[in-house]
This record gives C-alpha cells, structure tokens and sequence, in this order.
C-alpha cells in the first residue's frame, strides 16, 4: 500500500495525477479481502451482527468487536470517523469498520473502513433517520454492501 | 448552530441520545438556504459552473471559486475534506464546497458541505471513476444533487 | 487572516516560503489582542482563573468557560485540540483557548489557543506530569505565558 | 500500546482518569528505544542529519530520509502533522519523525514523533524564527533534545 500511495502523490506532484487506478482499486480490494482481523467499532451486538455476517462473505478472518462506549465519538467533528479511529488505538486489527453521524447533528450517517494505520478504504452514506424512517439493521446492511460496491466488491 | 450542537452533545453525554433531530436537519437546510457567499473549492471552470447552476436553485448567493490549486490536498488522507479546509483558510464564505478524493488513492471521490467554521454539514460519494466511467460533470452534478437530497433539500 | 494565508501557501505552492514573516506574527498578535471574546475550555473554576487572569493582561475581552465536560476529548488522537474543537462548535467567539493531553496517554500536556475558524495560532507544551510534578496552576500558567512568547506577546 | 490506551479511554470514562502514569511514559520511552526503522519526514539532507544523530545516541534503528517534497503540508493546519503523516502513508517504520509549522503562517515550527499508527508520542515546539533568529540546525537539534526529555528520554 506504501508503495502505490507513493506512486500517486509523486503524480500528484508532478501534475500528471488523472484520477484513480485500476491497481489501486484492486490493492484496497485485496487488503479487505486477505484481512485476517477485523474490528468492528461498534459495542452493539446487533450492529456488530449484521456486519460480521456480510463481512464472512467476503473474507476469512476473525472478527471482533470492541468493549468501550464509543457514544464519545460523537462530541467529534466527524464522529463515524472518530469511532474507528477509537478502535484503531485500542485493538490491533487490519481492517476497522465504524458506523456513526457524519458530520454535525443532523447531518446523516456515514459508515467507514479504515487499515490499519488509520487510512480510510471506503465508506458510503446515510439520509438523517428523520429522512429516511428506515430500520437501523436494515441501513447498516445496505450501507456495508455499499461500501463494499463501490470500490468494486461485490455481495449477494 | 452553535446552541444545537451543544444541545446534542449535552444528549450524548447523558447517554440520551436518539439520532439525528428534525430541527437539526432544518437548521443544517436554513444554513445553505440562507447564505450569503459560498465558495467552491476548485479553480475548474467547469466544475464550477456545474456547482453554482445547481446551487443558484437553491439559495441567493454570490458564488466564487478559489484560485489556489487545489491538487496539493490529494497528499492528505482525505483529499475532498482538505480542499474544503484550504478554501475555507483562505476564504471568508457561509458555506464552502469542495470535491476530491475520499481517502486512499482508489477510494472514488466525495463532495462536501462545510460551514464556516469547517463543520460538516452534509456530503455525498461515488465510486472510483475505475468503476463508474461516467463523465465528470454529470457526476459531481449528481453528487451535489445526492448530498443535498439527503438533508432534506430536493432540487427539480 | 484569509489574506495572508493565502499569499503564504502561494509562496509554498511556488516553493519561495522562507518561514514565517514578521506580518504573519504581527497579525496573530493582533487576533489575540483584540479578541473581543475569548472562551476557554474548561469547565474547571480553577484552571479557567488561572487563564483568565492572564488573557486580560493581553486584551479587553469577555472571557468565559464552557459548560460541557470535556473530559471526553481524552478519548481521541490529540486531546487538546479536540477540547478546543469542542469548544469551537458549541460557542461562539473569537478565540478558543484549551489546554489537554498532547496525544497518547504518557504524552504529557498541551495548551493551544484557536481562532474562530479553528486555525491554530500558536500553542505550549508541557512534560508528562510524571515528569514534572508540579502544581497544575503553576503549570498551565507557565504554559500560557509561554505560548503567548513564541508569538511574540510578553507578560510581566 | 493497545492495552494501555484501552485502559486510559476506560479511565476517562468512568472519570477516574488522573493524568499520565509512569507505565504510560516507559511505554512510549520503549518504543522509541527499541524502534527498528525510523523514517524521518523530511528530504532535506542537513535536516535529516541532525536528527539521525541523535536518535542513533537513543537507539540502534536504520533511519530513513523520505524522497517526496514535503513542502505540501504546509497548505494544511498542521503542517507539521500532516508532513508525518504523509510519512507514514508512503513509508513502513515503526517511528516517524517530522518537522514543520505548528499551525497558521507565523504560529512558529513544531517537531513530532508519531507511532507506526500515526498516535503523537511527543513533540516540542519553538517560537517563530521572526522571533528566535537561531541557526535552523541548532533550533531543530533542541527541538527533538527537548522532545526526547520531556517523556525522560536524556541525551548527554
């Protein structure tokens, strides 16, 4: 990964940068394929479920989630962030998946998958509940499969 | 803004939070609505154009770009959040603008709202271009489109 | 401020920065001293004292504590900043003063004082109390008057 | 690391927390000390010696330059951190060492030690060079001596 963030910020540099790369995509493919732990930023064991469910169609690895109260991430700017972020500092993973508001109250929900220096792989986007009246299970599912789609991971 | 904020985090603390509120969508609606100045964080033309015709639909403001080139945030861990924090640094606005990359090179792109003082107030993705081989314009037109929508603001 | 900030990351775009210029100071000088609101971090009488009464050396300004616990902050990546971030997004003002732990447990202290936009003006640090075992007051005294100093502003 | 952070948050939570602990700052000395690879956040030959030198004094670590231009950081409010961090996402070490700006043009420089995770160890800071007129050689060799102290790490 080192290497081809490398690769991209010299191009980037250079000005000759022309959005993303197949092989990158496929890198953040492999990272969350070929995990071996996961941790999960979450201390609910219903949202930890519908998570590790989807996560076990993707890849072979353990998957745990955390014992801290992570409701303080949201005093954060970015409290979905700052939950896995709370996660990668607390227990040694190689992928962290965070579920959590996205930026001020009100402003909807983002889930989030970070390596494990803290780099962010994907994420997707929720409406504020007040908008999409939806079950939280069933968001957080859709959301995970989301995440997974766009940098091409397919769940069925 | 400031008072609903803390209001929120006064709930979280007490561990009486239930989610987003329908006022706080409101105010994060008026916000937008209401400003004066907006600055879009891009010093491409068409980007812009794509930005402010959406915009103009939405709100009464004299809408700018900036001209520092912005490609220097693709060396941050997210690129589409520091654009918006360089326009917001050197700009004065009500609300900024900004699009780039998500994180990672290979994790497609995010537009996002910030407000004055660099709060998020809402934001949408796409996938890697990798992915979708859509043209830009249409796709930053969708995402500014999306992320407004999921506040709560529809534009016809 | 947006102005000179501009013009400095030009000259860092066009790589002819040479550091920091006597005007740059000169203008976080004046941020602080003709601050007309000045909110400090804390919710402890004590330590907000200490503060207060050393800011109105400095300037002609309202000064006032928080009313949140912030203790909270403690669980994130860099607790003083965060505990100025929070301050920044509960109330209004025009600057932020904080003062916390610089990063992980054993880091010892951080003071920090922010703008209304969240910038950092200019900050102090301290060991790990383990180190220094000395009173706290003393400490975030010291810490104040030193952050003052490195921009320039003495306190007799 | 994992544990002892984990233990902390879980003080600060049940607002027990009170300060540093001896186990915390023996903690971060250790992995300074026992530190393999060292990557050094700067492509500036003259900088980077000084640094080497001293850490060569505090441990047995091979310790790399980095060779991308740096100068882009200081587009960000951090551009001290965020040099590291660029540090950490293009290069493996188990230490990173990095020098820059504290915050806004004017708020003087900053030295960091982060972890392999991006966590800040410790730091110190020194005034503007508008205020300190000092060799940049000597002024950083104080900077990371008073880094090192101030988690009781010695030089002679």
């Amino acid at each position: 990964m080192e290497d081809i963030i490398k690769e991209a910020y010299i191009e980037s540099i250079k000005n000759i940068r022309k959005g993303d790369k197949e092989e990158e995509v496929k890198k953040i493919q492999e990272k969350i394929k070929k995990a071996k732990k996961i941790i999960v930023a979450t201390n609910n064991e219903k949202k930890f479920k519908v998570i590790k469910d989807i996560m076990l169609k993707v890849c072979n690895a353990q998957i745990k989630m955390i014992n801290i109260d992570t409701k303080f991430a949201d005093l954060t700017r970015m409290p979905a962030l700052y939950k896995g972020l709370l996660a990668l500092d607390t227990e040694k993973g190689d992928i962290y998946i965070s579920r959590g508001r996205l930026g001020v109250p009100g402003s909807g929900s983002m889930l989030i998958i970070l390596d494990k220096k803290g780099r962010i792989l994907t994420a997707s986007l929720s409406p504020s509940s007040v908008i999409h009246r939806e079950n939280i299970e069933k968001r957080i599912k859709k959301e995970l499969i989301e995440a997974l789609k766009r940098i091409g991971i397919s769940i069925n």
